[in-house]
């Protein structure tokens, strides 16, 4: 006997049939002898229908608060049809608030981050054999006033509920079966990944893969929480994220062994570079800030004044200096829908910083290549950009980390070169997938 | 500068542009230097959906703590588009749920009933200057479980919310401009009352009136909270309900006078018996327990069984004994709906009490004559009995009180009986309003 935590995304509980199929699936959960608590998020297009009467009430744009409150209704309206739906399967079942389950955040309406975790009404409704079903997005601030986590935000509540319930594994239910060597849509033969280290999902959550919400996974992270990504149309496994290598085993700390693919995967996923796959981001923009004066705290100015603005920076780039009079250029990408507040704040510090020019360039995209062991092996940054060579696609930014290469591209090849890099590393599903051997470390 | 609750119901803020409506004449009363509070329902068919909804994932009958947990999501959303739309407008304004407005219930899902109202976020935003708005007919239960007060439940949060705030009045906004003489769908020519006491409208409530909730009433009587039943659509003063003859010039204690409708009345409103109007319900059910033996005890049982069955029972009527064997019948009106379950539970005691049979008669309905000092002036029953004659209308049971007489009527001439009443008593709005002459007392 586990105890799950399962999340239901807002297509998987879209209308009253889907309800009632989610309903189902809990139920059985329930009948095969575990613990469930379920976190869902509002019916299908709820949030967005709200934020239309929103916006028509209030042509100013509508007040933060007020706004999580009007939000909040979708979840509400989700969950206790839920719960009624399971009830009606003769499973017991009770709906709890964001407030209900403890869920207390700091007070950034639309925004808040959790502070506090404590679902004492949760635990005792599973302890009575019931289902908990626990509204996602949603918390309460220490005004006691109605906050949200911002979207993608009953990811983070359903990772912080198994993590404060010490869950053995956090189900997060999609429309799609797992995750993706790339997106389906663009790579029409992207083949799923069975497991993925959680280092790697972040570095493909912040890429831009859109399956995840970021917080959530650096949640899991950092609370140790395995995932399961997963369809809520069909019982077949999804994508397994494992917290780190110990934590493989400890899910099955019980001695049963549930999850089949668990057994068919024994070797060391970190032994040699194995490429997870490919995460892209469409809408990014690009400053180019010419002829910094190499010297401390000439980035931290720049940076400083593109965050005090209220835009989150995606990627630095800054190479060495080598011109004579030290001189160096940075470069950072950002939303494109921030470009021109960027630009405005950094072209405020042009004279003080004494640099030469701040170039905008709109329309620019990312392609991320993620794999354990990516930068002791050259051989895979040679593929790659020779992938994009012989694809005639200019490579305009490249960033690295451990697990990670990024090349900056124009948007409207991004696409190409998403498929270009997928066939060059053999990972479409018809083809064996392709693992690099090891260089002896 | 008086303090006032404005309490608006769905037809109130059916859509977009009547939220905006609704928002323009809070942000008036404001700016006219008022501090307002304001309950709000769900927006127009809101509740009727929802419970769709609920029918449709529960076949078997949604569980109650659901149902309110999902049905209280309405005013959610109602509550922050009104907040929204009178910020838009530049006047500071904050929702507030049923649990952050400090109502307090019991557990009865779905018809709970308010402990306690403590009201304290809702004074502080008030003391800013601001405008608070409530969501009406919700609570939360001592086990921090939401809750709803039942249909017609806002106008109870309104009542309830101004007597905690001592608030100067209660206005009650609707789809009409006040109080009238009889249902106006039925008698065209019904006037508008522009005062009544708050006894003859408990009466009206009780006796089938649907334009104010009977418990609402019920609370502004014991709190002395003085009502204004009023138009949305218009600024024309509606009905006034006052409490008690001293409150009526309580309302202007801070020595205002802004209410033009209070300096045209200064006679004692119980001087004379003056009808009020007429109030009828359509959807009852009568039943008579034949034979019943005449002695201590056996009403009680009678009242009792079927109370026990959840039966609400409406007007009950003993004649004395007249039968040689010392037997009477019991007479006891109920809502239509509830007839078989009622039917059922008096036959099982049919042999118990020795009674001679159990009649039922569905499809009946009652008319009341609502009036100060009533019963104390035998030419009102008179000359409403006289009418019911002469268009020919069989009276089957009658009931007195104070201030009411209520008939029985086959449903089928219950409009026709109170056109004819409303007729004989001169209420058209185009003759002048009757008022009968006072026997000396």
């Amino acid at each position: 006997m586990a105890l799950l935590v399962q999340k239901f995304g807002g297509s998987s509980v879209s209308d009253v049939d889907a309800i009632r199929r989610v309903a189902q699936r809990v139920a059985a959960s329930r009948a095969a002898g575990d613990d469930v608590a379920v976190v869902v998020s509002a019916m299908g297009d709820t949030t967005d229908d709200l934020l239309d009467l929103a916006g028509q009430v209030s042509p100013n744009g509508p007040p933060e608060r007020e706004l999580d409150m009007l939000l909040t209704a979708g979840e509400r309206i989700s969950m206790a049809l839920l719960a009624m739906a399971i009830q009606d399967l003769g499973t017991p079942a009770r709906s709890f608030t964001g407030q209900q389950a403890g869920m207390r955040t700091d007070s950034s309406h639309g925004r808040a981050r959790l502070l506090d975790v404590t679902p004492s009404r949760v635990a005792e409704t599973l302890k009575r054999g019931e289902v908990a079903i626990v509204a996602g997005f949603q918390g309460v601030s220490e005004d006691e006033d109605i906050t949200t986590l911002g979207r993608g935000g009953s990811d983070t509540t359903a990772v912080a509920l198994a993590a404060a319930l010490n869950a053995d594994v956090c189900e997060i239910y999609t429309d799609v079966d797992g995750l993706y060597t790339a997106d389906p849509r663009i790579v029409p033969t992207a083949s799923r990944v069975t497991r993925i280290t959680i280092e790697e999902t972040l570095e493909m959550a912040a890429q831009g893969a859109k399956i995840l919400h970021l917080r959530a996974v650096e949640y899991a992270r950092r609370f140790g929480v395995p995932l399961h990504v997963r369809s809520s149309f069909s019982d077949q496994e999804g994508t397994w994220i494992l917290v780190d290598r110990p934590l493989t085993g400890a899910l099955h700390q019980d001695g049963t062994t549930r999850h089949t693919s668990d057994t068919t995967t024994t070797e060391d996923p970190m032994e040699d570079p194995l490429i997870s796959g490919i995460a892209h981001d469409k809408s990014l923009a690009k400053i180019t800030v010419v002829g910094v004066p190499d010297r401390p705290g000439a980035a931290a100015k720049v940076i400083g004044a593109v965050s005090t603005a209220g835009v989150s920076i995606d990627m630095i780039v800054q190479n060495v200096s080598t011109s004579p009079e030290g001189l160096s250029d940075i470069s950072f990408t950002l939303p494109e829908a921030d470009g021109t507040v960027a630009v405005a704040a950094v072209r405020e510090l042009q004279h003080e910083l004494g640099v030469a020019d701040v170039l905008y360039t709109s329309h620019v995209g990312k392609l991320s290549l993620i794999g354990a062991g990516l930068r002791s092996n050259p051989a895979v940054a040679q593929r790659m950009f020779g992938a994009l060579a012989e694809a005639g696609i200019n490579i305009e930014m490249i960033s690295t980390s451990e697990i990670r290469i990024s090349v900056i591209t124009d948007q409207d090849v991004l696409e190409e070169a998403v498929r270009a890099v997928h066939r060059a590393f053999r990972l479409d599903s018809d083809a064996e997938a392709v693992v690099y051997g090891g260089t002896g470390r």
